[in-house]
């Protein structure tokens, strides 16, 4: 079978991991910014229930953006396609991904998908609950139904970047304006900035990705989650934008679904065959783990992963 | 001597009144929904010190964006050029006024110019006070001494427009987080929201209008509010960007300097010459008083007041 | 097997074939506008060697869009990946196929990807060759080796598309300012219509893209025409960018590798299982056949062939 | 009277100079980038017939984007208003001369007014004639009247720009799909560049000014050229969009009509004094002389001639 062993997994780390030089660790989300530049850890799940690991896989991390295919599940499964696809669409942009051009530029002024900035704020938007509190605790069941780990976030992160979301308070005040947003801004930034928070290690984060690998079914006890037909328009969002304006680029390069945020995590969903988590805060220009693209890189390309 | 008499000014107006029913009264401001679509009134005040007037020119309405002017002078005078140009540029866009796009391509992010909404939030959030009353105080006292006569908003105007200021919320993060607005956002909107909503009758307004033909001082008294060179450059904006995107159209067909409002109203100021209130509630597309640019436009051809 | 069979494609090609009455013939490309509406025809190629069909599925139609797809692995095999991603880029842009606005405010002013009309141009300004006739002969030479069969193109609409292409000669203008483009325009569009009017049928188009799934070997000789990383890389921008700005909801909603023509040609692409012809000339507003669309939808989720 | 001396003119240019150190020469025109850097004079023709000058007056230089103002004048003449204000609008942009962006997403994609290239072009495309030499010699013959000398082009410079003109070829084609240019764009480029290397010196280019601040007339024998509502339009146009985007700062810190060009002249044109003509080819970022301006600065300034 086409599963890796544990020693070729850590020389292909050590291969990746000098990439990170040519990095830097975020500096827009003050809490971020005490990261060791040349961490790089990956855990991969298969659908057999094997596991393996590289590097310290057990140091948690943020979601940051990764979140964003997480709430994006969940919220279609408590709303449904239509009314999810109302607020938000379904094209990739080639825009960074805290613009606000296209959304005044591009009628009907709709977010134009669910893992830039402004789609994800709809999308976010949509959580149900009495309030903040129950709101991100219904969503941190989810979450915690996909890693069978309980969940929280990190309290520092999440208020730093509360306090400096200036840019995405711009994004929900121009999307409240257009109906794509409703209820109090504030309101949704704390939750937003929880959810971006939430903090999870990279074996919990193969696990996710192979939950969506499975259809949306627990490879372990076979619990479905989430329906196929929305694990599927996940890791389509994954491929299409899942790398910021890079996505592109990695779908050629590399051509599995797969999410970053700028923690310096990445999620990878390989359809039939594994989930992925890899951290490695070094970032290049785009926002994406440096030494993390370089790892999957290698990676699918040895065991030939791409979908295409 | 090149003045009206108030016979053929009332003709001129009844002349203009009827393009009135090509225009719309402003929707998106809900206590502005209730004017009277064919009212058209104006006020000239030459600065010998005579004054004519058509129309009922005695009823009050709110400046909106005829307010950005005045602001302007205010802040120019409280802080000098170097410190305000170094938070609003000077060139015309182009773009509608509550556009955000440009703020985004057009590096540095700064507001192009003080009579787009971006730029005169940044100019209304230099103006200096202990809190918002005290601000607000000081910018009306400014004004009085303009209109010489006491100023007041209208709070239904004021609070309908805080209620609904999404836009310029996300214009204000926007420009929060490139450090072109310092302070609370909601408090800076409340003091914009009254700014805008000061209000005024045409007499007033042309008494203003005639303080900017006379080099910032007052016609009657001799008194200089405003310093020559800033009363200069106001009414250069008024030129090259004072009635929105119509600015070049308007530069071309009447060649005065001019600052129009969404509430309808125009202030005009022939250098030299006088000072012009204007009030027709009635819109064109662009946002500008389309009674009152025709009246405009058949007045200053009639006396030759173009500064071109 | 997952394989069609007669009945069932052309049930599905009835239920689909009235969604042409929603759409509409293309206006721009004066010989093309006598198509029947309603035409819809569907070819389908599995890797064994079976083959199905519904519809006239011989009626030839120039290829337009889907051209860009086998041009770029035609310069991908002459030059290699490096000298034409120098000449092109590989991110999804959300913009229409025709639009050059990005290409003046996304640095470096390279072209996003090969299947937006600014990157094909600059694909096409790669073909090799003495002169247009050569060029020409070289890349139909390519051509017919993937469809067994002789290549021609419509000249009609060629010279049709040559007269009338204003904004692919503002795009190539563009383009050679920043040397993304060398030599003759009217040349390379010559050349670049007699592309786009390269004539199929559905036969031949399904027998391409059974190629392409086939890691680019024909399916029944075994003989390989493109390198496999280079066949997949096609698919890759086939499913970020392969149909116009609905890219990504098409890859949502159908989920396999496509690209279209605004002739209302579709060639699809199933990795490992098949290729797909389809002619529906009636287009939605994105220029992609409408029943087409439909016919893939109702296909795809028949047989599961989504890719994710 | 407001008139200047020769001495102090000296001076005024003495401080100016320097300034030139902070600019450079054109680079995309190969045949102006032979230029001395620190050249700088100037012209001043009075309405009363006085003439002043300093620095070498009598240096011919291209006219470039000055010569748009002229071909306004002259088109206007030939054509009226409303038929030429079909083809180009009237608002300033924002944006470099050279941007096609705004043409693509400001519909209905008519440039946006006759000093920037896209607006030049549809207005030298409105230009009368049997081929391009009568187009030409009709245009010279205008300009000739204005300068009262005989008027020829710079033959090398024309060449030269007609053959790296891809950027305003690029214009032209997008103009030409939405029917803003009619007619063979290479003929149309042909005419345009001889049209910018229309060759003169300060002495003739003060004359050219001087017509336009005396209402279209000549100041010597009161003959008129160009009526004065022409004359005025084009005075707003030099005053809203004749310094490229910087025009807002021109307006604000010099305030009087004045066109510039990439040669680094710069024609003045002060309505009912004077008109003026400098030549300073080093440029700031915008393309602007930058020594002609600080003159103007401190001219306008010493004088008090700013119009607002």
């Amino acid at each position: 079978m086409d599963q890796v062993n544990k020693e070729e997994l850590m020389k292909l780390v050590e291969k990746a991991r000098p990439y990170s030089t040519n990095g830097k660790l975020i500096d827009y989300i003050p809490a971020l910014r005490t990261e060791n530049i040349d961490d790089l850890a990956i855990s991969i799940y298969f659908l057999d229930g094997s596991f393996y690991y590289a590097g310290d896989y057990l140091k948690p991390f943020t979601l940051q953006s990764i979140s964003k295919v997480i709430a994006l599940a969940y919220v279609l499964i408590e709303h449904g396609e239509e009314q999810v696809f109302s607020k938000v669409g379904m094209e990739p942009t080639g825009d960074p991904f805290n613009s606000i051009a296209k959304l005044e530029t591009n009628k009907p002024n709709k977010p134009l998908n669910p893992m830039i900035n402004a789609g994800a704020l709809a999308v976010t938007n949509l959580i149900i609950g009495k309030n903040l509190e129950d709101k991100w605790n219904r969503f941190a069941s989810f979450v915690g139904k996909l890693t069978k780990s309980p969940i929280s976030y990190n309290q520092t992160v999440s208020n730093s970047e509360f306090e400096t979301a200036f840019l995405n308070r711009s994004l929900c005040y121009f999307l409240k304006q257009y109906g794509y947003v409703q209820g109090d801004i504030e309101d949704l930034l704390a939750l937003y900035t929880r959810q971006c928070a939430t903090e999870m290690n990279c074996k919990d984060l193969a696990r996710v990705g192979a939950v969506f690998s499975n259809d949306g079914c627990d490879p372990n006890t076979g619990e479905c989650y989430i329906p196929k037909n929305i694990a599927r328009i996940c890791k389509t969002f994954m491929v299409t934008c899942g790398m910021y304006n890079a996505s592109g680029e990695f779908a050629i390069k590399v051509g599995i679904p797969a999410k970053s945020g700028v923690s310096g995590g990445i999620m990878g969903s390989v359809p039939g065959k594994c989930g992925i988590g890899i951290y490695g805060p070094s970032l290049n220009e785009i926002g994406n783990s440096i030494a993390g693209i370089k790892l999957l890189e290698m990676l699918c390309e040895k065991y030939d992963w791409s979908i295409f």
